[in-house]
C-alpha cells in the first residue's frame, strides 16, 4: 500500500498505540477530577500530558487546553473569542479558502451581524497583502488564516501578516489553523504573534478525537462546552487521558522526526514535481509550497477516475478535503486561487508524511505511466 | 483495589481495548470522508458502530450522532434545540438536581432570555409532580430531566413525567440525561417519549473521549459544532472510528450483562445498606434508588475524611460528583433534596458497576469497622 492522504488523516504511529494502552490498561484510567489516588494519579498524568505539548510548542501549559479535535478547537476560538469580547469590534478578515470548521463559523458570525472580509488569494494560495491593508480599519477585531492550506501546502506570510496587523490594527487578535502546519514547520507560539490556534492529533500519526487549542494568556475566550468546568473553565467533559497522553506522545514524535522528513519528503515532492511535470502534469501547488503537500492535475484524467485508478494499485490520494470530498465535487481552495475549472477537475492531492519513502514515489510515477498506458485512450 | 467510584468512571473492559487496538492496528485507519477505499472501509465500520449503537438502544441510526463526550451531547441537546426552534416558545423545566452540563446550558440560556422553572425534588431525589404540573405553561418548550441522578441513584418517574407533558404541553420537547441510566436500566428510545438524550461511554467501562446524542426522527437541533458537515452536519470533525467502534461495544457489553449486574449489585447494595445502617450510617439513596448508587452519611467522619481513610485500604469512593469535587465540599444534590448539612457534610457516594462482587462489599463492611475502632475517638 502507498499512502499519499496524510493530509486527510494518518496511520496513528506504535508510539501512539502504545500510550494509548499504558492508560488504558495501567492505574490510570481515574477521572481527573476525582479526590482518590487513582483520581490523583490520572490527574497528573493529564497535566504532565499538556506540560508535554506546552514544552514542544513552546508556550504555557495554562495556554493549552485539550480539545476533541481541530473543528471543535477552531469553533471554540472563533465564535468564544467574540462572546468573551463583545466590545472589541464585529469585523473579521479571513481568506475563502480556510477550511469548513472556520468558514462555517465565520458564516455564522455573518448571520449574527458581524461583518467577515475576505482577502483574495493568488495563484499561489497567498493572502494579497495590499488588499489586506486596505480592509482592515478600527472595527477589525480577528484575522484568522491558516498557516499551511491543506488541499495546496502554500505557507502563509505569516510575519508579513503580522507586521501588517502591528501596524494597522495592533488591538486585533490573530487566529491561525495549525493543523497541517504541525510537525512540518517550526512551531513557537511564543514567538509566533498569534493569540489563539488549533492544532489536531490525527494529521501527525496521532488518534482522531483529540486536538489541541492554544489560547495566549490574556485574551479572552469563552468556552464553547461548558458543565463540570474541567480544564480551567475553558473545557468541559471529563477529561480522557488516553486522548490526552497521545496527543502528547503524536506532537514530540512529529517534532523529533521534523527536520529528517521535512528532508526526506522534499526530495519526494521535487521529484515527483519533476516526473509528473514531464508527463504532462499541472502543478497547482506553488513553487515554496510545504513540500508535504502536492496538489496537481493529470492530463485527460478527472480527479475521481485518477483516484479510483490508482486505488487498484493500493495508491490513495484524493480529490479535495476530505471534510467536503463528500458534498463537492472540484475544490473551493483551487477556485479561490483562480485555477481554471479544466484544471481543477483534473486536480488531486498527494500528501505525505515522515513515513513515506522515495521507493513509493517511483512506484508511484510507474503506476501513473501504466495508467496512461492503460486508460489514457478511452478517456480522451 | 476496590473500586467504588463507578458513576465517576470506569476502568475500559477488555472488549473495548480490543476494538480500539483492532481499529488503530488494522486497516481501519482511513478518513471515513476519503474517496479512497481506506475511506470507505473505515467510513463502513464507521456505519456499523453507529448501527450497532441504534439496534441497542432501540432507535434508527439517523436519530443518533456521536459525540466527545457527555457534556458535549447535553450542551448540544439543549442549545440547539432552541437554536433551531425559535418559536417554541421561552421556558424551560428543570430540576437544580441536573448534572452540571445541563445546569450550565440552562444558566446560559437564562442570560439570553429565556426563563428556566426548576422544580423542586423531594428528599427521594424526583421531581415533585404537582409542582411539575403547575410551572408548565403555553411557553413550556423543553423539559430537562435525568434518568438516574449520579450522586443518589434517584430514578426519575419519567412514565409520569411523559404523561404530565403528554397532557398539559404536547408540543414541548424532552430532553433525558441517560449517562448514569445507560447499561443499568432498560433503554428504548423508541418508546420512552423522549425526544433527546446524552449517553457516555466511560461510565460503562468504555473510554473517556466519546458519547452519544440521540434527537428523535423530526426533532430539529441545531448543531453545536460545525465544519466540514460530518455526521448529516449535526457533528463536524473527522469522525473517529476507534472512539465509536468502542462505544459501540461498551454499549452492548454493558446490554449483554444488564441483567445479571442488576442483580448482583441489588444484593451488595442491599447488603451494605444493612451493614452500615446498623453501623450509625444514614443512607440518603431512597429505598428505590437504581442499586447501582449509595448515598450513605458515615457518622462523625467527614465526606472527606472518610475517602482518604478509605484510601488507605485501597478502596475507592467520592465525595460529590467529580465533575464538581474540587470546587465545591458538599453536594449541592443533597442540599436541594432538603438534606442538612450535617448529614450531606458527611456524605459519600459508593457507587457499583458489573464488575464489583460482594467480596468486595464485604471487605468494605470490615474496612469501615476497623476505621471507627482506630479513628473514632480522634475524629470526634
Amino acid at each position: 500500500m502507498i499512502y499519499f492522504d496524510n493530509s486527510a488523516t494518518t496511520r496513528p504511529c506504535e508510539e501512539v498505540i502504545r500510550v494509548i494502552n499504558d492508560d488504558l490498561r495501567g492505574q490510570m484510567w481515574g477521572n481527573p477530577g476525582s479526590l482518590h489516588k487513582l483520581g490523583m494519579i490520572s490527574s497528573k498524568a493529564y497535566e504532565d500530558a499538556l506540560g508535554e505539548c506546552a514544552k514542544t510548542l513552546n508556550c504555557m501549559p495554562s495556554e493549552l487546553i485539550f480539545t476533541s479535535c481541530g473543528t471543535e478547537s477552531a469553533n471554540t476560538a472563533i465564535e468564544g473569542f467574540f462572546k468573551a469580547n463583545p466590545r472589541a469590534g464585529k469585523t473579521v478578515i479571513s481568506t475563502r479558502t480556510e477550511h469548513k470548521c472556520t468558514l462555517e463559523t465565520l458564516s455564522l458570525l455573518e448571520k449574527s451581524g458581524y461583518t467577515v472580509k475576505y482577502v483574495k488569494v493568488g495563484r499561489d494560495g497567498k493572502p494579497d497583502l495590499d488588499e489586506l491593508r486596505s480592509l482592515i480599519d478600527e472595527d477589525t477585531a480577528l484575522l484568522c488564516f491558516t498557516h499551511v492550506n491543506n488541499e495546496t501546502g502554500s505557507v502563509l506570510p505569516l510575519e508579513q501578516i503580522i507586521d501588517v496587523k502591528k501596524e494597522l490594527c495592533p488591538k486585533a487578535s490573530v487566529y491561525l489553523d495549525c493543523v497541517q502546519s504541525l510537525g512540518k514547520l517550526p512551531i513557537s507560539l511564543k514567538t509566533m504573534g498569534v493569540d489563539m490556534a488549533s492544532f489536531s492529533a490525527h494529521k501527525i500519526h496521532g488518534i482522531k478525537g483529540v486536538g489541541l487549542l492554544y489560547i495566549r494568556n490574556g485574551v479572552k475566550v469563552s468556552p464553547h462546552i461548558i458543565g463540570g468546568g474541567q480544564q480551567n473553565g475553558m473545557r468541559s467533559g471529563t477529561q480522557s487521558l488516553p486522548l490526552a497522553a497521545s496527543m502528547a506522545t503524536a506532537v514530540t514524535e512529529a517534532e523529533k522526526a521534523r527536520e529528517k522528513a521535512f528532508e526526506e519528503v522534499t526530495k519526494i515532492n521535487s521529484y515527483l514535481r519533476r516526473e509528473l511535470t514531464a508527463r504532462g502534469a499541472t502543478v497547482n501547488s506553488p513553487e515554496d509550497a510545504l513540500p508535504f503537500v502536492l496538489n496537481v492535475a493529470f492530463r485527460n484524467f478527472q480527479s475521481e477516475t485518477m483516484l479510483h485508478c490508482l486505488e487498484i494499485y493500493e495508491i490513495y490520494i484524493s480529490t479535495v478535503s476530505a471534510c467536503s470530498s463528500k458534498s463537492k465535487k472540484t475544490s473551493y481552495v483551487l477556485e479561490n486561487m483562480g485555477i481554471e475549472r479544466s484544471i481543477s477537475a483534473n486536480s488531486v492531492r498527494l500528501s505525505f508524511s515522515r513515513y513515506n519513502t522515495m521507493e513509493e514515489a517511483e512506484s508511484f510515477v510507474k503506476a501513473i505511466d501504466e495508467i496512461y498506458e492503460l486508460y489514457e485512450v478511452k478517456v480522451r
